[in-house]
């Protein structure tokens, strides 16, 4: 089995790199080290060099990247996660691997759970990281997802491994940094000391519930949506639609836009909400625009989403 | 249509008493206001005075009870809330009352969410508060859920309105006041200041979501179950249980104990996962105790719910 493991030089990375590296005669593992460099720090040639020299002790082949990427507005982290992805998905192409390995640990769970609830999300949302998840065909794994990072810490500790030190992390990634260092030690002190097991229990179970309404909601899709589908717009009766119950509906939406924009990217209950009002709405005709260049178009009895014209 | 107003005389339940007071004659309401005496807090005959006074001011029939709740373990509040709840029913059957009106609010709702989070809670939990339930056979409804704290103290202002200001609050319900007073606080000032709308769309999203997974779940839960119900004790044979989805196998369970126990009180995941862990044991027998003398079977094929023999 072949596989991509991402590595940026921080603890979580490294340990995983370790232990898989560790495993990979037993697994039959051929390992293939990836580094992204976003070219943001200015410790980044220095951490580049850093996963380069341990993946040669390990007597791994090594891969890296160079993008800077521009600080054009808030998103910079979320454009960095794409463009490290896109680098990422390239390779796993270009070597044939069959799993993109990377290292959130439990901690990281956890404080996307709690993210996600402060920035407003629904079941979806609150599944947070998923140990195995399938996007454009490459199937991304973290096999660290139930370690906590004091254990990873233990680890590196037991195993004298050295790691790089993100020292800007807490302005790259605001609110993230505020939930780990700040809010989860309130929780944990005045409210719930197992604050973090309690976030990563209702990922699990938001896991399931959501993975059978996304099943029902596939099956719903299909009877809806056939024949239309291949066009790259989807064409719904409304009246079959509304007949759906309303988590339904809402499945079926976000499948419809998945469909026609490639991803349920930038998707957000506001949108859906929306959507929802445009159906209720007494007038036959009406338009939604919705990010990435997609629109929900109402038509008499017809619901189109499809890329918008202009 | 004749209504139950439960009203402890504090803002919210006088605005809402006061509120269907002047809509009754338009809403054709026959309104008693029922009021239930803890016996808890010393001003707790003052209150009792103050909302019989309010109630002929209004030209109300009014009915209390006093219940002196024994301090005896942690769960004051919640044996509280049952004895005033048991009043309520009890006075809504004497009555022969269509629907029991609470004065819960849109913030009462947010910090419920929030509260369910910190103790750990799934879908069904974080629901929170519902604008209208059915307990045992009783319509539970809230008109003021989507009405904000600092609306309902504008209402009173405006109608210079008095209420009872329960000073010993604190202490009573120790968790939601620290979440009201503190963390709500802190996170609209330092995390989103849209928290509490965000939490009201968590709990509107789950309901939704919830309410599809129940519809499916009872289905699966009548066919499996098909009999043995009436014996108030449920009788599932194992392998039909396993092929249902794990989110409808979590719901079967749920609902096969409310069936036996007569409500899902004080089942928690935990009960719910130690039920799985014994479903996939190797073992052909095996037992889950679980509060309120339920306990679950394992027996070769079957799995039974029932009330503990001992």
């Amino acid at each position: 089995m072949k596989i991509i493991v991402g590595v940026s030089g921080g603890p979580d990375s490294i340990a995983l790199l370790h232990v898989l590296s560790k495993l990979r005669h037993r697994l039959g593992l051929k390992i293939y080290v990836a580094h992204f460099n976003h070219g943001i720090r200015s410790e980044a040639a220095k951490d580049q060099n850093f996963v380069k020299t341990f993946s040669k002790q390990l007597n791994l082949s090594f891969y890296s990247k160079k993008e800077k990427i521009q600080k054009k507005n808030k998103s910079l982290e979320e454009r960095a996660r794409e463009a490290r992805f896109a680098f990422l998905c390239a390779l796993a192409k270009k070597t044939n691997a069959d799993a993109i390995a990377l290292g959130h640990t439990q901690n990281d769970l956890a404080e996307t759970v709690l993210m996600r609830i402060i920035r407003g999300s629904g079941l979806l949302g609150l599944r947070s990281i998923l140990p195995k998840r399938i996007i454009n065909k490459n199937a991304i794994i973290r096999p660290l997802l139930c370690v906590s990072r004091t254990e990873v810490n233990k680890y590196l500790k037991k195993h004298k491994l050295k790691y790089c030190v993100d020292k800007t992390n807490s302005q790259q990634d605001f609110l993230r940094n505020k939930i780990r260092l700040t809010l989860i030690p309130i929780l944990e002190k005045n409210y719930n000391p197992n604050i973090k097991e309690i976030l990563i229990s209702l990922s699990q179970t938001s896991s399931l519930d959501y993975e059978y309404l996304e099943l029902q909601g596939r099956k719903a899709f299909k009877k809806l949506s056939k024949n239309s589908v291949k066009l790259k717009s989807v064409h719904l009766n409304q009246k079959n639609f509304k007949n759906l119950h309303p988590a339904l509906q809402r499945i079926v939406v976000r499948l419809s836009i998945e469909n026609v924009q490639g991803s349920m990217r930038r998707l957000t209950l506001k949108h859906i909400l929306e959507i929802e009002k445009l159906l209720k709405a007494d007038s036959p005709y009406g338009v939604v625009s919705l990010p990435q260049g997609v629109e929900v178009l109402k038509k008499h009895q017809d619901l189109l989403i499809q890329k918008s014209s202009h």
